[in-house]
Formats: structure tokens, sequence, C-alpha cells
């Protein structure tokens, strides 16, 4: 059955024009069938269909593509992050505090959990979504993490190499041989990422690539968080490596952006971090005036960035970090799927996924326009 | 017939005791007769009721009272806000875009308009609004703007004094004398409130100060637009004239802060504001150790704020002014009510308006904690 969605006052399509990286429409409609996108044109010109959606002049952009989040874990840090952001000294927290959480959480409680968060993204406009392990840290627990994951979408992550777990602490190396070795070969089945925290005070460049060299020879394919809380090597590592992306980004040398633009790597920038714990946030204007290719992500997970919300990371970016509201409009969208090497989600052009978030606004510019306001009226999801 | 709303996790009742100004109860109920709260205590001695809402450990706030919106207006400037992000030139924009958008715009698109912000907001949690005049600037218009707003609230504002309309630039003590004469009889039978932007390149304090007058003397209580753009004469001005609050205090002197200490003027911030023109947020920190009741509102309105998420407004305040969550909350519901000297609402005092917005969360820290996330499950408004 065909589906005709009409009256589009604005399309973003994402099919760049020399002029227009948006591919932007007006007047326009959108076949479907098969929940792909059939046929993008003038809505006067559209042939008829068996079902019709008239969204009376609203704005229509592909849905988001969240390449970033921590979506399965037990717990939350709520009281963390009320000390935090009022200066209060607060004797437990981190990644280590999640673990343990996640480590106690049954798989029900888990997998209810998560679909709520699958459920929240939707409503906001996310129809692709990357979920990264984590916050299991032994063989089981990450792959009961991963094969969780799995359930609902098919960007999963392998991120063993979160942080060194608190029975580790003395004897990195065996934790760095773990992950390499059984927890991988219990998670690879699951995934189709292998990610590392690369920072000071989670693993150190050498130990990242031997993660990632592992997980590329059994499989996966390279991500990188880096450059989160200083410069250091995560950036010319992730590089090195080929990765699709390397995400936060926040402090990078001029070696680092100049390795970002002659190369593939997307950068993601995760502003909800800033957000949620008072750091400067990272210059986008200089990564796009450089020629780099830039994601905006949620990072949502319950320490640094609690939220699911797309719409807010495109108002951030357009107030803090140097974006207009088109280009942050197209790194949420073309540039998530891009970070995930991506070519059938993020767009709309024919053939890709019928993936539509129908705005309650005549134009993309309202997605920071009115930050706050559930912006996204409908999802259509071929 | 009574409701009972039982299972709150956690119940912000602002009623304040000594160590706790959110009056916070754990494991609570509360009790619904003819709309206004009958009795708020602890889950397990509860009386039986015809109506039963479980909430199932849901934290529970009173609805947010937004003390600050111009919600009746037509047309959009969305161009002006995005040329504003990027720094482009803009030759139009301003209020005076949206008073010739809202003197073209037919009471029913009007009328249309402003239930669907009211219904944004209600979604949101927010179950008091005041709404302001101000998009009008000729006698029929502002009637007109007021008596639309009376429609859908109590807490209509006169703000003829918003900014000298274009046909009395050359003439600016004629449009005082209008807004204090033909405007201001026209206006009150609907109004409750007299506003006026005392600020450079609106009106001056001399200005301000006969408008005020003029509307006491109709009946009318005074409220103040002041100190936004820089430090001048709208707080003094405030207090001299016991204003209920003064908006914005963007930029205050120490003095400022002295007076409205000494005073029962609420100081009432405004970050959305802030975020959608890039300038500096206020500083509710020292407001906060002054001892100033503060409040938070949204101004929603199309030019420099068209957001109506008061939990948005709570996620700037923590990231953004030196206040806790507590505190945010606070003056979201109680600060908010404060500001328009109302008792009955922003708290669940017996015999206060049953006002209840049920989170989807155990605690309110959660509206900070997940910036952009709706987190309003239901609206019980009596």
């Amino acid at each position: 059955m065909a589906t005709l969605v009409t009256g589009i006052g604005e399309l973003t399509t994402n099919v760049a024009t020399d002029s227009d990286a948006c591919g932007t429409l007006h007047g326009a409609a959108v076949r479907i069938e098969n929940g792909r996108v059939a046929w993008v044109g003038d809505a006067r010109r559209a042939e008829p269909a068996e079902r019709v959606i008239d969204v009376e002049g609203a704005a229509v952009i592909p849905g988001f593509v969240d390449s970033h989040t921590h979506l399965v874990f037990g717990g939350d840090r709520a009281e963390e992050f009320a000390a935090r952001m009022t200066g209060t000294p607060y004797a437990a927290g981190g990644i280590r505090t999640t673990v343990a959480a996640t480590r106690d959480a049954s798989d029900q409680a888990l997998r209810t959990r998560l679909h709520g968060f699958v459920a929240e993204c939707l409503s906001q406009g996310t129809t692709t979504l990357e979920i990264k392990t984590g916050y299991g840290l032994d063989v089981e627990s990450e792959a009961k993490l991963a094969r969780l994951a799995r359930e609902v979408t098919d960007e999963v992550t392998f991120l063993g190499a979160h942080v060194v777990p608190v029975e580790y602490a003395d004897n990195r190396d065996a934790y760095v041989d773990l992950v390499c070795g059984d927890m991988l070969s219990a998670v690879a089945p699951y995934a189709t990422w292998i990610d590392v925290f690369c920072e000071r005070g989670a693993f150190d460049v050498d130990e990242s690539r031997r993660v990632l060299q592992a997980g590329i020879e059994a499989g996966l394919k390279p991500r990188v968080h880096g450059n989160q809380l200083g410069e250091g090597g995560g950036v010319a590592l992730a590089v090195e490596m080929g990765a699709a992306s390397v995400d936060h980004c926040t402090y990078l040398s001029d070696h680092d952006v100049a390795l970002l633009a002659g190369s593939d790597t997307v950068a993601t920038l995760l502003p909800g971090v800033e957000f949620s714990t008072k750091h400067p946030y990272p210059n986008a204007r200089r990564l796009l005036d450089a020629g780099v290719t830039v994601a905006l992500a949620s990072d949502c997970n319950p320490g640094t960035s609690f939220t699911t919300s797309m719409p807010l990371m495109i108002a951030l970016a357009v107030r803090e970090m140097g974006m207009s509201p088109a280009e942050a409009v197209w790194a949420a969208t073309a540039g998530g799927a891009a970070a995930l090497g991506r070519t059938d989600v993020g767009n709309l052009a024919v053939g890709s996924a019928a993936h539509l978030a129908v705005l309650r606004a005549p134009s993309r510019i309202h997605l920071a326009y009115r930050p706050g306001v559930p912006m996204v009226e409908r999802v259509i999801t071929g």
C-alpha cells in the first residue's frame, strides 16, 4: 500500500544542492512504499495513493539519528546531579555507581526501562538509535546489555572499555585483556561497533588501540570517545583507525581539527554533557569552517547527560556552539547517519527509509526557536 | 465527588517548614474536593474516596505558575531569530514587526492560536498563566487582545506601554497620554494588572511612573519590565510603586538588590530571553542570598523567548543562574504565584487550588536532570 504525505510546507530532504545542504523543498509531498521513500516532489504533481496524510503546511524533517546513547542501565544519579549543580560535596557517584545498579537489575527491569526510553526517543522524533554497553564491565553483564540493546536496534556498540571496574583497579592490563578476549567474544554476536573511552582517567592511547584492534579483528567497526575533558590522543587514534566517528571533541588542538578535516571520521558533539556538567561547550563553528563533518547526539546516560532530546541538542548547538539552525538540524539527522556509516537514514532521498518527523511548526528553525517545547507532532516510520 | 491522588513518591507542597521551603512529603496522598485540596498526608492514613488516582511512586508538584507571557499575537519571527543566532544582518524585526502582524490578524485567528498555546502550556504542567497585551498599541487592538486573553485567564496585564508605535515615533508624549487615557479605559474592564517596559529604548522612569499611576487609579495593580538590557530605574520604580513583581532583573546594582530585599516585590527572572538572545543570564544566586523572593517565568513571545516550557526555565536556572533544583521548582510554582499576589495557586496547602503536575520521574530534580525531555506525565486540575 502506498502512502502519500502531502501539504508539507517545508521539507528537509538532506539531498544536497550546491547552495543548500538540507535540500529544502516547499509545497512538497513524499510517497512511501514498502517502508521506503518512493518519490519526492511538488505536491501538485503527486500521484494518488491509497492513504493520504495531509500535514497542512507543517515542516517535515528526516527522523533524528541519535548516534550516541547509553540507554541500558539501572538506577539514576539525580542526587549526584543536584550536588554537582550546586557545588555540594558528594561522596559516591561516577560510572561505577551505575555499574553497580545495572549489575543488580534484572533483565526484565532493564528491558522495561529501555523500551520506555525508546518510546521517549520516538515521541521526540528519533527514529534511529545507537546504544552502547558499558555499565556491565564483566563478561556476563556486558553480553546481557548488548543482547537487550540488540532487541531494539541494530546499532549496538561494545563499550567494555568504558572505565576500569573497581575489581580491576590494581590490575588494568588484566582488564584490557578481558575486554579484548572473553568479553569481546561474548558481546560480538550482538554488536556492530567497538568503542573505547580514550581519556585521562579511563584508557590511554595504547590501551585504546589494543581494544579497537581486537574489535576490528572480531568483525566490529571502530568508534571512539575522545577529547572530552582535555586535549589528548583520542581524535588522532580515531582517524588512524578509520573510525566512523569520534565523540565529544570538546578540547581539540589545531592538529586534531586538521586530522579530522582530512579524514572521513565524523566529529560527534554531545552538548547535553556540557549542559549537565557545566563544562564549556565544544566549538562546532571551528570544525564546520575547517570542513569537518559534524554530528549531534544526546549521549543519554544517567551520569552526565540524562536527556534523549535531539531538539534540545539542536537548540544548544545554535545557542552555544556557533551552528545555524539548518546546520544543527542536518547534524542531528544526516550527520548522525554519517557517524554510523549509514546513508539509508537521516535523509529523504528516494530509496531511503521513510522516517519522517512532522513538526508542530512551519519551519525547522522552530526546533531552536522554541526551545524545550515538544515540537514533534507525529513520527511516520514507513 | 472526592478524588484521592495516592502513591506519590515525592510530593512538593510548598508549605514551608523550617528546613524545607518546598514542604516535601514522601509516600503521600492528596484528597481533592470541589477543585480544592481538602487533605494532604501520609497515603496510608488517607480516607477512601469515590475516585482514586495511583501515580505509582511518581513525583508530584503544584502546577507551574507562569507569571509572564505575551501569548496573543500574530505571525512569528523565525527568520529574525535565525539571523540573530548566526550574526547575520536582518533589516526588519523587533516588537513592531509583531504589532503589524497582530493588527492584521482576525479575532478568530488570534483566538485559535492562543488556545493552542494554552493547551501547549497545560501539557507541560502550567496551570496558571499571566498574559499581557502589548502587540496592539492602538485603542481598539489593545482592547481586543485583552478581551481575548481574558477568555483564558483572569491574570490579564495591560502593556500598552510596551514600545512607542511607529506612528507616534515623533510624538512620544501623545502616546503616553493615549495609554493613560482612552487606551487604559478600553482595556481596564478586561485587565487586572498595569505594566510598563521601563528600559532605554522603551519608556523612561518618569513616563513609566505616569503609566503605572494611571493604571492604579483605574483599579489595576502594578508590575514592571525592568533592568533587562542594562542597569536603570525599573527596579527602584517597581519597589516605589509597590509592584507585585519586576521582571527580567538581568542587570542589577547592589542598591537594586537591597531595595528588592527590603520590599515585597518579587524578582521574576526570564532565562528563555537570555537563551534566545545570547545575552548573559541574570544571577539568581545573588538575589536569593540577599533574601529576595525569586520567580521564574517563560516570557513566551515571538521575538526574544518563543518558549512555553517551564521545565526548561528550571533547567536553565540550575545550569546558568546558580539555583538548586529545589529553589528553581519553588520559583516556577510558589514564586510565580507570589509574583501575581496569589496564595491559592503554586502550592498544595489545604484550601488551595488542586492543580497537580504528575512527573514521569521519582523526583522534582529530574526537571533539571532530564533537560528537554517532556517530564510532565499528566496534569490534574481539580
